[in-house]
């Protein structure tokens, strides 16, 4: 009797249909930002344990999966502090730690100004819940060696062209700067040493709404008149929609408020949207991005008919370098592939130029395989089927997988002679 | 000052050249097996560590990587007996263990016979040396559910026009089966218990020659009478190359050697040849492959000007229902494609239609983005640079990467009216 056999706890198996569509989307991905100049790159899925743990990957690093040193004794086991000894190596649990030690590893070869493709797994040993797993697709561009607004305007036009590629007109794009969001805690009176905490709290603004944030700042003890002077900017009535543009920015900040990301976010939507033909780029004050290693622009995308983001980034100036000791500007957009795979709508595919072969059980392999070659001649895609004692089920389950003719060979049949029949008109 | 920061060791990152070459082969071999009816499939990376060690693997086995168990204590590595108690998880070591626990588990929602392509990385604690990697790609098919000699031709001609599409014209695979050789041992007389250690040594045939077989046979202890008749027997001139069929298989093996699997292979070898339209099966009836597993046609690829081989597989009924507790005739082949992807030829890439905008530092970002998206309505892809003091060194790079073309845009530059110059005529 068979036992029941699964793959590891929140991890997936593709069928054949589900990976087909997986791969042609993440093609149409590869191919749209390729064509926008950035290259693709691989890393290992392992890396050494100590980068993985070296404070870059944030909450993250708490998930990582650790891989056993080989010829430990027990004698390692009883002598060990901690199980992390145990490990020298890991699993990646995100693709900005690899970026990082990939930069350092070959800076010499790269060139100055590197427009990175990854599309790869990660693994992260999250609660099992809907919609999150153990293993998954992380779809990410960085620009590492611009430090100009030039990178973020590329990362922003190559992956809305990317999203119209897919199918999905008219994502919007919303902006910010971490630089303006701490001129507003301190213009607002917050001390620096509260800003990390109540950047947490505003993040949910989206959720809980403004009373929800002013009753989170105060059970947290933020500095009151701070957090009334957030209440009352936060309260104030959202400005009309302007064109993009630093008098549109400006308009939406508190009065006397300076900083020189204004003027660099300006220039980011207004080169965006021209470029883009349309509003696709919006500015709001309250994106904050969880992320703690971002150090100017933020982006998150998404779209009017859906509740969640399609993607999102930012700039990253201190990360890069880390692992060089030295100061490497750097900004990315990463899609939310597995949470966009089931929406996108893929044109018709090849399998619609599929045909089947069904076979007798009993017929000559060499009739069968000369039947096959005659279509294969012919540029279609050929998949046998030795005839099942119900073929009408069987030719339902073709029809059903997009194939749309059928042949039958039975022993003597001339290949050049056969006449390919619809399944579509059965 | 900077430290070394390398991948682990015996595993590869790999920049942009040759992380789009390594695609566009993957890419080939996936599009031809698909033509000929396979579907690609995906399984996790990971996979229980029980599994991993249930004895299908042989060897590999003890390559492992392991993954340590999540929230384990300083008390449980005390108590652990050995370190494999610590690891729940492993990364597979190869893609036939991942299948059989695969086909375990949607066996229902399957075809009756799967055509499977599996391209993907596995994970072997190997002793680094050259050549050999830690992480690294392979590239099966397997036919799962066909008990016929058709698995083994369909698998061998969709391969050997894979090796065409690569552009390696004229690969010639050998063949033999299992059960011939057995058959070939018991005429000779080794008794059933030495089969195994016997193979061992004739699999060295071609390195060690008949002189080197008889002496390690001998020293093993081998018994003496069959080692004396097996020399005699490869002693014996090569029968002519006769066209493949039953007859020439006969002529090659011991007189009164009976085995059904003779008129098999000669049905496999024929079939392929006439599909292929050259003599591309050979019989080696001292081929043995290495593992274990095989239990009826194994073969191997090569090509005249390679002194590797490039490919190989065969039947393995007994394995891919062990975790089933049922019988699931099976077949795969496997190309080698570390080894071969220095080799292939590719055809000129895309990179002729790249054109590179080199911009003035200080030029306007949206008037840099205004011209590459003219290239890119033009379905170029487009690279940008931001113009480096020595223009020319980076002129030639670029035309060392396979780009032809560029456009200065400085400030002012009317993005219509910019003339693409030629980088070749540098």
């Amino acid at each position: 009797m068979a036992q029941q056999v699964n793959p590891p706890r929140g991890m997936r198996d593709f069928l054949p249909a589900e990976k087909a569509r997986r791969e042609a989307i993440l093609s149409i991905i590869r191919d749209s930002y390729r064509a926008h100049g950035f290259d693709e790159i691989e890393t290992p899925v392992l890396e050494d344990s100590a980068r993985l743990h070296s404070g870059l990957g944030g909450d993250n690093e708490k998930l990582s999966y650790a891989v056993l040193r080989r010829g430990l004794t027990t004698d390692d086991l009883r002598a060990a502090e901690s199980p992390l000894e145990l490990a020298d190596l890991g699993l990646r649990f995100d693709l900005t730690v690899p970026l990082a030690r990939f930069v350092a590893t070959h800076r010499a070869q790269l060139p100055g100004v590197l427009r990175a493709i990854q599309i790869a797994p990660v693994w992260r040993a999250e609660r099992p819940q809907k919609g999150r797993f153990r293993q998954f697709v992380q779809c990410d561009i960085d620009i590492v060696g611009e430090a100009g607004p030039l990178a973020e305007i590329e990362l922003l036009t190559a992956s809305i062209a990317t999203f119209g590629a897919l199918g999905i007109e008219g994502a919007t794009v919303r902006i910010n700067d971490r630089r303006i969001l701490t001129a507003m805690l301190d213009h607002v009176g917050f001390p620096a040493a509260e800003h990390d905490g109540v950047l947490i709290t505003v993040d949910k603004l989206d959720k809980i709404g403004v009373d929800g944030v002013v009753a989170e700042l105060r059970e947290r003890g933020a500095t009151a008149d701070a957090v009334d002077a957030l209440e009352q900017f936060l309260r104030r009535p959202a400005p009309g929609a302007a064109p993009f543009g630093e008098s549109g920015i400006r308009a939406a900040l508190p009065d006397g408020l300076v900083s020189d990301a204004v003027a660099e976010l300006a220039v980011i939507g207004t080169a965006v949207n021209a470029s883009v033909g349309a509003e696709a780029v919006v500015y709001d004050p309250w994106l904050v991005r969880g992320m703690g290693y971002y150090t100017g622009a933020i982006f998150e995308a998404g779209h009017p008919s859906l509740p969640f983001s399609i993607g999102g980034g930012g700039r990253y100036d201190g990360m890069i370098g880390r692992f060089l000791g030295d100061e490497v500007p750097a900004a990315g957009f990463s899609i939310g592939f597995e949470r966009m795979v089931d929406l996108v709508q893929l044109p018709e595919s090849d399998a619609d130029r599929a045909i089947a072969i069904v076979h007798a059980p009993d017929a000559d392999p060499a009739l069968v395989v000369a039947v096959r070659d005659r279509f294969l001649r012919d540029g279609r895609r050929v998949r046998l089927l030795r005839r099942p004692k119900k073929l009408s089920v069987a030719l339902d389950a073709l029809a059903a997988d997009g194939i749309r003719e059928w042949v039958a060979v039975d022993a003597g049949a001339d290949p050049a002679a056969l006449e390919p029949r619809s399944l579509a008109a059965l």
